[in-house]
């Protein structure tokens, strides 16, 4: 009896501590500037600062391990395109380089090796997909400026006579629908199937190759947006397109904008992203189930913003103040930069009333933005003055409006995933991801 | 061959993942403060920002989760006093409580589980050792502050007529002294063997009850300390006293002055810190080899400061110029307020000079601060002129200078070590540690 157990125990250990294959579908998940306090900060948000009711979160179920994150550059801070070439294929590179070496020499991401491996192969962003993380996964150029020439590499990096990607939803019509380089009637005379609005792409499931690009440059932020569930839309339709067929598929999904709410220091904005990255991160997980031949690593780039849960010597965070904000900070100054009655017009988007001295310190800086068109980070401006209220109102510290170097997290399930535990360089996840698609 | 192998790994399996014991020694550290910058930012300390010769640390090392710290007041960042509750005795409390629950009663800690069940037991802090983290293991107040009712707890609390704790090291002279009370005089009446001084501690390794008292309150910042290895020193000692016997033990190690540090917004102050804490865990890692049956989990009560690699969008960071910084920003400015010549004096203890404007601002900060006697806190003062010049020079930012509220990451190493895997609450990690040493 004791031996049985003993084989059957072997059984289980084998089948669960060593893999003696590779996974079918590999799906990797960046939240852009996705730092530590960004997930700390979205359990609260979903459910306030206590123990009551207190449920976990995608993050607190997956959490495996840490990622350090410093680009080739001496004593620097990553920027995404550094980082996203370590992910994609596992090599330190200098800020602002996508797909190539510290030298500029062209590297091969996961994508490639997977489309190399027969496997099918997606890129979703809610950026433009040219962004520096998408672009990093096809393209390869030492300045991710050049986004006009990044885009031409959707068309021009080919295996077996097609684009590396088959499936890519986001942002950035606008270099694809360019007139002098036609990009678009390249990917569509290679039988791509194109869809530029939500209604359209629900119907697209079966396409093969698959275009979407919802927006010139980059989607409206989620808490300002039509349709806030974007990413989860576009990640459904991404799956039912790649798990259609028997190869096997390696996905990218981006949560683009949570490192563009972090630069605008703007916390509601953040932890909306975040909600639709997390959301995106279960429709996933759901994926999974049916599908177990699956492995999920779901980590960030780097740090932006340095935000911190308390400021100031406050030991208080208020997530509920942040429920009560409905659009993003730039918004505000849209429609706050014309207003006739700023408290009257902030109450349209914001639940919480303004105090009198709230109220004068942006009429002041509403005059000094009119007089002067200063720039949002102008710290007497109309924004600096809108955020500086959000951010003492709900208890939210933050260092920067570029990014910092702390260790990101790094989540994981599926098969294969406790090869991500522990602490791990950006580029052994790169490496460790090409190791899995390779066969 | 193939059912000799399954049995084999089963075998491994077995052992490796299912302890049907538990170990023999239990020793906790807690780095009070060390939110996760602090230990991206240590190996920067110790590596510099890039590749070349990159080391890892005793923290990329064992790093296995995370852990929630937020107290049982809505909303709010904890304290050191609710967090230790919390990991001593699994129970959430209110900020300031140590050793007692959000209802004020009494909740039972690790340490006197261990006790209960055989085991012996030791506290070592760099702080007073009746401060809220060690005090939090032993004493059973709802106000933290009441440190002379806590360093009685030292001698009150006990277990078969003898004080809970054998083996006490840190700061807190003071109270024990103290002749109304005469708490060093029952100590001794219970046997216990005391040293003053680190020269004493290393001749009382033998010694089955142990208090050593190395200053009044707090021990010197070990960047101004001549015994800038004293949390090793007082580790060390720990160790050989409480493995002297074969009962196992429970052991709290505390990184007091992290947590000061942080709130010092000092740096370099908070790198001396986290050196003298890494290189105790080295000592309790080598501990372990000859003792394997032993677990070891190091995590933080919270963050403090909000640190952040990077600032104000720089995307640089300087370890090499932290490394310069020779003196607390506390020294700095006494010394500097007396100064005649700030450059002079400043070259004492600080590596790089200072350019023009840097000496103007001081100078101009030293005249406020003599003027007006200004705090640390004031703007103007000599204190933040001094903290500026460094926090801009290394690229260091702060949010505040008390406590932020994001996980804090967590690491475990030996016998168990796998149950701290992943994201939990700082009470499971008191739960588990309880359900660890009882038998």
């Amino acid at each position: 009896m004791r031996k049985y157990i003993a084989t059957a125990a072997a059984a289980v250990f084998l089948s669960a501590c060593t893999p003696d294959e590779n996974p079918k579908n590999v799906i990797l998940m960046i939240g852009d500037g996705m730092g530590p306090a960004y997930t700390s900060g979205y359990r609260y948000f979903v459910n306030d600062n206590n123990r009551a009711d207190f449920r976990p979160t995608v993050f607190t179920q997956t959490l495996v391990g840490n990622a350090s994150t410093f680009p080739a550059d001496p004593d620097s801070v990553t920027d995404s395109a550094a980082s996203a070439t370590a992910m994609a294929a596992g090599v330190k590179t200098l800020n602002g380089a996508v797909g190539v070496d510290a030298d500029g020499q062209p590297v091969d991401s996961v994508l490639k090796h997977a489309k190399q491996a027969g496997m099918r192969t997606g890129l979703v962003a809610t950026s433009e997909i040219y962004h520096a993380t998408p672009a990093a996964f096809v393209a390869h150029n030492a300045n991710r400026g050049e986004k006009h020439a990044i885009a031409q590499d959707f068309v021009n990096q080919r295996h077996n006579d097609m684009p590396l990607v088959d499936v890519f939803l986001g942002g950035g019509r606008k270099y694809f629908d360019h007139d002098e380089t036609a990009l678009w009637q390249k990917l569509e005379a290679d039988g791509y199937h194109r869809v530029d609005d939500f209604g359209a792409l629900e119907n697209a499931a079966g396409k093969r190759n698959l275009v979407g690009l919802f927006a010139d440059s980059g989607l409206p932020y989620a808490i300002d947006s039509d349709v806030p569930d974007r990413l989860q839309r576009m990640t459904r339709a991404a799956l039912a397109s790649l798990a259609g067929s028997d190869e096997g598929f390696f996905l990218m999904v981006e949560g683009s904008q949570i490192d563009w709410c972090g630069h605008n220091n703007d916390i509601a904005c953040a932890m909306k992203e975040m909600g639709d990255f997390a959301a995106s991160i279960e429709i996933v997980l759901e994926f999974m189930k049916a599908n177990p031949d699956t492995l999920l690593v779901v980590t960030a780039d780097h740090d932006t913003g340095g935000p911190s849960i308390g400021r100031e010597g406050s030991y208080r965070w208020m997530p509920k103040v942040i429920r009560q904000v409905r659009a993003s900070q730039g918004k505000l100054k849209e429609v706050l930069l014309e207003s006739e009655d700023i408290a009257a017009d902030w109450a349209r988007f914001v639940d919480f009333p303004l105090e009198d001295d709230e109220i004068a310190s942006l009429v002041s800086a509403q005059q000094y933005s009119r007089e002067t068109k200063a720039r949002d980070n102008d710290p007497k401006s109309l924004y600096a003055s809108i955020a500086d209220i959000i951010n003492r109102r709900t208890g939210t510290g933050w260092t920067t409006h570029g990014h910092t170097g702390e260790d990101v997290q790094v989540f994981a399930a599926g098969k294969g995933s406790e090869q991500f535990r522990g602490n791990q360089d950006n580029t052994d996840i790169g490496k460790k991801l090409i190791a899995l698609v390779r066969n």
